[in-house]
């Protein structure tokens, strides 16, 4: 028997099979929780929320008290990266995230690394307090969002719906779209390592708009950035498993895998199961992937999915969680039911 | 040699392998063209200018004469057939469509297949005029939307982002959902057989929102419906060619193609060129896949992906085409590029 006391999530991306696999849920600190609500209305907006280690912390324990989950995510966004470069991020209530776009060589000029883990200092102090307040058979899991995904916010301005100043940008001139790029993939991996040094023991890297780029330049703005940081907090911080999620990568997720080195992959619900299990799972531990909307509806399709998820990726290293983050209207019951169905297992 | 006068994309979809390929651009009558805003200014509503045979067979002209297409697309919107099935469909300026929406038994019946071919008399009168004045070598393409994609408008009520009430209602009462589907199979069937009968030579569906399903959602929402309005096709109109177009599809496009028995698939522009070349093009004709992004950005990157797709795609059944509709802001000197960089292989 290998050491039983190491936590489930850490064995799970150590390429070992359980019986019970480990389990948490994207966004699992979230509107869905009445909870959250609570807390969340007690900050002025979402970055002076994510920014302050009370509410942060507070908010990121409670659906590991609801649910038992195997591990705890901090509660932060992926925006902090381009606020603590400099730039202006500002969140409005019911209408998302507006930022000043970054659109050329002189908008970029006005961003810098030299203020970032400063302005950073609450996050880590969130980290260290989770570090030391959650059960000891959770882990605690640092994120960031990728480089392209934080790229193409800091470039529309905000959310958007084809990222057509993004891309355009990157097609008309790579050379200046790529120094935002690097510049991303340092700022990056300092904030990620310093979330290690913090008490972070897993890392998952976020490109949730990885889906929508043709293969040169998934290659060149997913796989490259992702295997970068990737290398670096191997080298910085040898041992802490990294998760990678290009959401939407559909036929290059297996080059994903192959060429970042990424210990485990995170699948959204499109990937079909058999699939994941063939190809994916020989090369990594795979995470994922149920239907957010069927954990929203709940009933037999949502027993009958988990069931099949549970009995094809559960013959190798696996961590069962969603293919997206829980929707702010999905009934906290279906989580449990989920939970309980996967606890069953052993 | 097998008939040198039969047109260039009857060739292609019936398996042959040409030197210049054929192409045309989805959305090739658009709002990037002078002379299309010219015209669609003077119809009161987008419906309106659907419905009027002198405009839309004008604005299908506008592109042939410009840039030489070789095939013509009917204009028209997949909304048609629920303003025609009796759901209330209005096109508000800058604001998309918006649709009383449907979400139970009970709003199924209220639409009725009774109206259908009166109410849309004016559509096929337009393919009777375009079927006489297109040029000779120039195919006549008719289309619709799939069930699946044309459902997500009548349950949202309008686009979405997540298709989260359609989704739903498919999970939790799939009996009611399939009833939506069914009708709108015979639906599109008649719409599609009528098209044919005044003039259509080929047949387009799009799937265009068939990427956001988990697999054994996708087999029943995307794959079965398609199957069985090619079925009727066959059926009612046997030796006219089908594409299918199920937009983001990735890992599952060689189930539906192998399963729906489409004549020719159209790839989005992120699936890879080579893996279409080595899985798709052995099973049918392969149509695609420009980045509409890089056609806006033009230079070189555009450049470099159009040679690498007529090199890779041009040596199996082949037809030239974007991977998603020509957006507004494309100069239309870059579509002129790449037609000359076609033409010029034969």
């Amino acid at each position: 028997m290998s050491k039983p006391s190491k936590k489930l999530m850490l064995r799970a991306l150590d390429g070992e099979t359980l019986a019970r696999p480990p389990f948490w849920f994207m966004r699992q600190a979230g509107r869905y929780l009445e909870e959250y609500r609570k807390v969340r209305k007690t900050a002025p907006n979402f970055l002076s929320f994510c920014h302050s280690p009370d509410l942060a912390t507070e908010v990121t324990l409670q659906p590991l008290r609801r649910y038992g989950f195997d591990a705890a995510i901090l509660f932060s966004d992926i925006l902090v990266i381009p606020d603590a470069l400099g730039q202006k991020v500002e969140f409005r209530e019911g209408e998302g995230p507006v930022l000043e776009p970054v659109r050329s060589s002189d908008d970029l000029g006005r961003l810098s690394m030299d203020g970032l883990i400063d302005r950073m200092a609450p996050i880590f102090e969130t980290v260290r307090r989770l570090s030391r307040d959650i059960p000891e058979t959770t882990a605690l899991i640092g994120f960031a969002g990728s480089p392209w995904t934080v790229a193409t916010y800091m470039v529309e301005g905000g959310g958007s719906k084809d990222y057509q100043a993004t891309r355009t940008w990157a097609y008309a001139d790579p050379e200046a779209f790529g120094r935002l790029i690097d510049l991303l993939v340092d700022a990056t991996s300092a904030y990620l390592v310093e979330q290690v040094r913090n008490g972070a023991e897993i890392i998952q890297l976020f490109d949730t708009w990885a889906g929508v780029l043709p293969e040169a330049e998934f290659r060149r703005w997913v796989i490259d950035p992702n295997a970068r940081i990737v290398a670096n907090l191997r080298s910085a911080c040898p041992g802490v498993p990294v998760i990678g999620f290009p959401r939407g990568a559909g036929l290059l997720y297996e080059d994903f895998v192959r060429e970042t080195g990424v210990d485990g992959v995170s699948l959204d619900a499109t990937v079909p199961t058999q699939w994941a299990s063939d190809v994916l799972q020989p090369l990594c531990t795979v995470q994922g992937n149920l239907d957010n909307i069927l954990l929203l509806a709940g009933g037999p399709a949502m027993e009958h999915a988990v069931t099949r998820i549970l009995d094809v990726l559960g013959r190798g290293p696996f961590i069962f969680n969603l293919g997206h983050g829980i929707l702010p209207p999905t009934p906290p019951e279906n989580v449990a039911r989920v939970v309980e169905m996967i606890m069953e297992r052993g």
